[in-house]
């Protein structure tokens, strides 16, 4: 029997105060297989219009961002799924869609987060609300978006594949950067990883087998489950339309994720194998070639006279 | 008044024995603006199915690049726009559009050919037929080719701009690679372009201004004039999607591209300011970052069931 599924599409650029995320929603959408069986539906996001994001009480864009995921929560409280699909947008877009699964999934829902990042904590000075979505499904993020998940996520139920912990020479530069730009994280995310017991891997660990994760969705009776995936968890030489491979932009706040394609989708189609995926969300997609081409036929007289 | 313009979606991946061209082709339909007056025509191509190309005297998949190309003739003359913009594909659906506005105009068309290469001469070993279009419309290209165009471009009217003459240290790897390879050219390129009296310029020389182009169409006496763009023209760290950047395989059997996209699109505005483009081909589009991703987006259960 078909179940309830459906396809969510959140070209929210305000949580990476970056308008190219919507575009790379929209590429994102367009790339994934049809299937009749899953409606996309669209969540209303305010579109760039020129004006710059406010920094809203160390939020940039605080507002709008509370809007939009007001509306994702309506749109998956008025279709009532029992999967969801979210097509993003910056990391923040996951939000509704897993507070929704937790709560449908009487506060039993596992959370694999495919990411370089913990996405744990605020960095001061930087002030973009997709650092924080996880601490807001786990109930220690920004006040005001953890007012909007009913049942939080329980810390022993997430674990974090992935996750990138830079070298010592990688720190270093980053160190450097973070003090140039002023930016510094509210708590370290290694002491709130280790202060709540979330498990965790790197990427390395995980290339010859998966018993790790097997091991945790087995011993925490993980029965439903969402995966999380922020593209920038791929090695950025093998994939590169991802925030920290632009091209025009190089960026050295950040260590660079190393998991390589065919990891991934066995990552992918081992979880479905083991446990019930009733989730799936990707994001940070920043198709940075196709982005650029678009803006060039965008003005090439001859395509548009 | 609007001029008859049409867009021609040739999706065709036989001239470089690749299938992912057909998708490149395809995004790049997706990414260009919309624009009411200009209907996308589809050019029947043969989707690949699995089967591996025949080479056919010296040209793998020659029958159906033949009947591809006529269908593309067809298709025009059916049409018989007064301007044509082709999104490719190979780079040998250059070939049909080009042909017809030639014979369209006089016999007077104006050619840029905007590549790393001059796609002049055959590759004996190599056997693919996207090396050898503006051979073809020159009338000194594959016999079967030639005698689809009516009317051969005159050499004095096609200047290729971008052209990547290799150093001294990339020649040695090239050839190196070549020999390896079994590939060598039935002619030199530099041979050819000089017996023809063929102008160029390297993406260097056209950093400052495009005087050498301007003053090639003023003495040339250009009216009419249509742009090739081989998006391998440009310098694969900024752009990627290109052949001679898949990040699983790569090419070290060419030199490669160097233009910025600033550049290219100064390019682009300054031929339409100058003289009347009545045709653009873009062609070798190969966005690998989509391709891989579509492939694991199609492989992912909870997309697929």
């Amino acid at each position: 029997m078909t179940r309830k599924t459906i396809r969510l599409l959140m070209p929210q650029w305000q949580g990476g105060n970056n308008p190219n995320y919507s575009f790379g929603a929209e590429l994102l959408a367009w790339l994934a297989p049809d299937n009749d069986d899953q409606p996309l539906l669209h969540v209303p996001v305010q579109a760039y219009d020129g004006t710059p994001l406010e920094n809203e009480n160390g939020m940039n864009g605080r507002t709008q961002l509370l809007e939009q995921l007001k509306s994702a929560h309506h749109l998956i409280e008025a279709h009532k799924p029992e999967r969801i699909v979210m097509f993003g947008g910056d990391c923040l877009v996951e939000q509704a869609p897993f507070a929704y699964l937790n709560e449908r999934y009487g506060g039993e829902l596992g959370l694999i987060w495919v990411d370089a990042h913990s996405d744990l904590v605020r960095y001061v000075g930087y002030d973009n609300g997709h650092t924080l979505p996880l601490g807001n499904l786990l109930g220690i993020g920004d006040d005001e978006f953890v007012k909007q998940v009913k049942v939080p996520l329980k810390p022993e139920n997430v674990f974090i594949a992935g996750l990138k912990v830079p070298t010592e020479q990688e720190t270093e530069v980053i160190s450097e950067a973070f003090q140039r730009l002023g930016i510094y994280p509210a708590e370290e995310d290694s002491k709130v990883i280790e202060r709540l017991g979330i498990r965790t891997a790197g990427a390395e660990e995980l290339t010859d087998n998966l018993d790790v994760i097997k091991e945790w969705i087995r011993a925490s009776g993980i029965k439903h489950l969402a995966i999380h995936l922020d593209v920038d968890v791929l090695d950025p030489k093998a994939f590169r339309s991802q925030l920290f491979a632009n091209p025009s932009a190089p960026v050295n706040y950040s260590p660079e994720g190393t998991m390589q394609l065919p990891q991934l989708l066995t990552l992918l189609k081992e979880l479905s194998a083991v446990t019930d995926v009733v989730g799936l969300g990707i994001t940070e997609h920043l198709p940075w070639d196709s982005i650029n081409l678009k803006k060039l036929l965008g003005e090439i007289p001859i395509l548009n006279s």
